[in-house]
């Protein structure tokens, strides 16, 4: 970050032919961009999506609505075009790609799809361990691949999208221990349980977090209650704050992976921004946690990355005003007397 | 409106391969757009942009922070491309012209600037009426004329932006009179005037309600309060519940204009959406009247219909995802057993 930058920004903002602060959080985020960037005027014209995909050994307790097979299904569907955030990125020009971490219904070569698979799902962590490390260093390493790849492209944003029946159970988990919550104030009904299967769910978590209480630091909490995607999802948050790639997080699952690479690396928070507040409860208490602003609130819980592919285009228009509109001098407008307006600096 | 195509696009979304109801506000939209549209799958591609400009004598009375003559500088500066909504509009495909009912200073023809002048602003509405009843018609019909245009140009979507120096004045005079509140409670700084400005505005516009409190009837209201580019939008807002043209409504102008439209033809309420609720503290007071549920709430306090052209690619979306989204046959995606599902009708 360069405040030099943010500071050139700030100015511009003012010198731009409209009231100062008319343009709220869309002034802000251009300045924060062009610290972040380091240059007054920042840009946001190649965004990366890559949906991370995994099964989940947790949804053999019947914690979701779905078959497992369906992990595997849509990730045929996410290639296809056929899915959300295969739609609203195919409009808004953003790159795209799926990334196999491993489902309990195998998958054959697919186009679009890379395979990354570590096994057929994670373990059941009502039972034991989610992962073995082996596991968890290598589904880091995944997300921080594909970071890696899309910076190397020249993307100027990074979106994580994720599948995984089951996996808002384990996105509760986490997030309830690391907020230090009953799980009962985070869950909600995932894609749809009904409310035995909410008490089904809730008991699940509870019995998981008394069996991992003695987890000791936030990589063996990801180890043992989260899943492939989300510990790849974590994996590209540590690298996106390391390579200073700015990273716009979706939903409740990307949420709490964010959160948990914040715990481990707290200066990668600057990179971060934040689409949507979602309608699953957990999400605006980690988002909290986060201190975060989300841009929309459109009572979506869909996941997949849909929330920050819609999003997307707000930060590049912040940034599109930023750049392209003129300046009162340029365009011959008058400007108020500077004693008359209480927000210009 | 047609509530069979309302139906089969309800029964189309519970096939999508989503979890039910999980794009939120988006389903709504789709659903909602169906049933103006009169198909299952309603499509948003064609959007055009008016931005309406005028003078107003109440600016006479030291209202806002800007002299009048910013009016005519910003019509040339939106026709030149450098306005917020001018580089909003370029990159989101829409359509856009600026329409000038008249300023104090004179313009000269302009590319891309329609000349409806009509005399060089309204009058001070605090010393008598804004309008002559000739004045208020030939506004109301410029309105009217511009979604006539629009409609026979093809396009779906209908966004009205305004610029006059002055008119948050008129609006929050118009808007106390039609929510039958105090000014105070409408009031906002608009486009930035101080702490001595603000108190000036609101004597201003308490003294000319008072002498406007025998106006009878809504067009008498917009009359007497008003401004030629207030009342053009409302006439726009007017043909397009004739036409059945949807229109997205923006800022706290806007709004305005558009519940004044509503109280003179209820009906036409089913053809508005609302972009966002700004910074204005008025324009929440005018959504509840209108029971809006905006998409945006960015804080945002600029008018020129840039909320709302910031907002459309979000109605797009809505349709895109709502028609080009694979059911789960199409993909072979597993669907949930039907009782599992609350959401699902």
């Amino acid at each position: 970050p360069d405040p030099q930058a943010a500071e050139a920004a700030r100015r511009r903002q003012a010198r731009l032919t409209k009231p100062a602060g008319s343009l709220g959080e869309l002034e802000s985020l251009a300045i924060r961009l062009a610290g972040l960037q380091g240059r007054e005027c920042p840009r946001l014209e190649r965004c990366h999506v890559s949906v991370f995909a995994a099964d989940h050994g947790i949804a053999a307790s019947g914690v979701s609505a779905y078959p497992q097979a369906v992990t595997a299904q849509m990730i045929l569907n996410f290639a296809a075009g056929g899915a959300a955030v295969s739609v609203l990125a195919r409009h808004s020009g953003a790159a795209f790609e799926v990334i196999n971490l491993g489902t309990v219904e195998p998958l054959p070569p697919t186009a679009g799809v890379l395979d990354r698979s570590l096994a057929p799902g994670s373990a059941d962590f009502s039972q034991g361990a989610a992962m073995t490390q082996d596991q968890l260093e290598a589904a880091l390493a995944v997300g921080a691949e594909r970071v890696e790849s899309a910076a190397d492209a020249g993307s100027d944003l990074f979106i994580a999208g994720e599948m995984g029946i089951g996996n808002t159970s384990a996105a509760s988990a986490l997030g309830a221990a690391l907020l230090g919550c009953p799980p009962a104030q985070l869950l909600g009904r995932g894609t749809g349980v009904d409310a035995a299967g909410l008490a089904r769910k809730e008991a699940c978590i509870r019995r998981a977090l008394e069996l991992h209480a003695e987890a000791g630091d936030e990589l063996e909490l990801l180890r043992r209650l989260g899943g492939f995607e989300i510990a790849a999802m974590s994996g590209a948050c540590l690298r996106a704050g390391q390579l200073g790639l700015p990273l716009l997080v979706d939903g409740f699952i990307v949420t709490a992976a964010a959160l948990l690479a914040v715990r481990l690396q707290p200066s990668l928070a600057r990179w971060l921004f934040f689409a949507h507040c979602s309608a699953e409860p957990g999400h605006r208490l980690l988002l909290e946690a986060l201190n975060a602003r989300p841009l929309l609130n459109l009572d979506m819980r869909l996941g997949e990355g849909s929330g920050a592919v819609l999003a997307w285009p707000l930060l590049q228009s912040a940034c599109r005003l930023h750049s392209e509109m003129a300046t009162f001098d340029e365009a011959g407008v008058s400007e108020p007397p500077a004693d008359s307006d209480p927000c210009r600096p």
